[in-house]
């Protein structure tokens, strides 16, 4: 579990997904990402050694909820120029983590003593971004507006393996009120690309999650009364995968710092 | 509150919307529509005196969602070529309401004898057009499964009033897995000519309903553990919009006996 993080607010200043990233490279920046770049698509990290690589990349084709892929490097390579023109995985991230054999071994603020010329980076589509959109339409999103990390859990919904990659579903939650819940699932039906419409609503218990307070990742966000907790597949699921392959070695992004690109939220509206 | 009818299933024959309109003018049908001639839009109908009638348009276009329009006829005209052919409003459905100083003073099976040459027919879609491509992605529609009526439940939410009408908003429920009310907000978004998205999902006090078992029209339909309680904008709304405003005379359908039109549903499908 991550520790809590203040209010982003003094990041105010970043703009553009390259903001991000330049405030990541020069070690300014390593709380969650939410609301920062408006209008700037993030992404989740998986990075894989070459001989897991091809089996990852089938598990993220055979579940796009969780893993819609925005962008794969080229093995060995830590540029990405489709998703930012001087992006460096290593670097423009605001944390890290290392996996050893499944288990988080570090969670390091750069990778690049940890480089290796066999690591294929891939980058997941993330749920940030399409809370621009929901905020626009006068959606307001609690963990955004309390300055702290979404919520976050494990649920007893099993992902389609592949090779040696399986594992639960992680999704995220935002409480809702009913109507907000409905146009929700309207706009994020159309964003395919950052985990589309929710895969559950209402019933917790239901998807193996005994408690909303006690989530998996991130922080605890309070339901308040008349609200339906709103669950969208969640990027943070190659972790869990990661964990259940156990790879002799892996880097992700650590839980809410995300990669931020310099793509534009509003290029991933799909009809 | 209308009687239990028997399960459609002795009307499968019913294939087109004229089979059922032909049935209703011989007098052979006069229970719920749902579910028969499969992929034929059906429709909500109010008929209003010519001096009555500019107010009740500008009701409906207030209010869109209870009361989307799908045709309007010509003043003292019975037929309306844009929905049916042959069709003749007086005689196509199984059932109608007379309602006299906003009070239902008789619920007739056709209405010849009380045709008036500035009577003015309105038709507004109607769910039962949705129900359709639900079942058709799998969706279960338990009332349909029952050969009962839908719920339907006056709310404590106010439409737009327009000139002398106003009231509350009607609204149809069906229980659905979290899943299915997802895919049915998806899937009812784009059909805005029956109704459009739900407008309200889980708290049915939250918009007024104290007892789903007691709905205000139609059958009770019972929940299952692990469903919420889907709710759209109903056609019935302007019975209520009526019985508000009080005109001197007027004629509905009988909730549940809707027209069945020569239109196909599938042509009301919008991006």
């Amino acid at each position: 579990m991550l520790t809590r993080n203040a209010a982003p607010a003094n990041h105010g200043g970043l703009q553009s997904g390259r903001d991000v990233r330049l405030a990541c490279r020069s070690g300014c920046l390593d709380g969650p990402t939410a609301g920062l770049a408006p209008g700037f698509v993030q992404g989740n990290l998986a990075i894989l050694p070459r001989d897991w690589a091809d089996e990852f990349l089938r598990f993220c084709v055979a579940n796009p909820k969780p893993c819609p892929l925005i962008g794969i490097a080229e093995p060995g390579d830590s540029r990405l120029p489709s998703l930012g023109a001087d992006l460096d995985i290593r670097t423009d991230l605001g944390r890290y983590r290392v996996w050893r054999n499944g288990e988080l071994a570090d969670e390091p603020a750069d990778i690049r003593a940890a480089w290796r010329d066999d690591l294929v980076s891939f980058v997941i589509g993330c749920s940030f971004s399409f809370e621009e959109p929901l905020i626009a339409a006068g959606i307001p999103i609690r963990h955004i507006a309390r300055g702290c990390n979404v919520s976050m859990y494990r649920t007893n919904v099993p992902t389609t393996p592949a090779g040696r990659f399986h594992g639960p579903l992680v999704v995220s939650m935002r409480p809702l009120k009913p109507a907000d819940a409905i146009a929700a699932v309207q706009i994020t039906s159309r964003l395919s690309a950052v985990h589309g419409a929710p895969v559950h609503i209402g019933f917790p218990e239901a998807i193996g999650i005994p408690d909303l307070d006690r989530p998996d990742f991130g922080d605890a966000v309070p339901m308040e009364p008349g609200e339906l907790p709103v669950f969208w597949a969640c990027g943070v699921t190659p972790q869990a995968a990661i964990a259940a392959a156990r790879p002799p070695f892996a880097i992700t992004h650590a839980p809410g710092r995300m990669l931020v690109t310099d793509l534009k939220s509003a290029q991933l509206a799909a009809i």
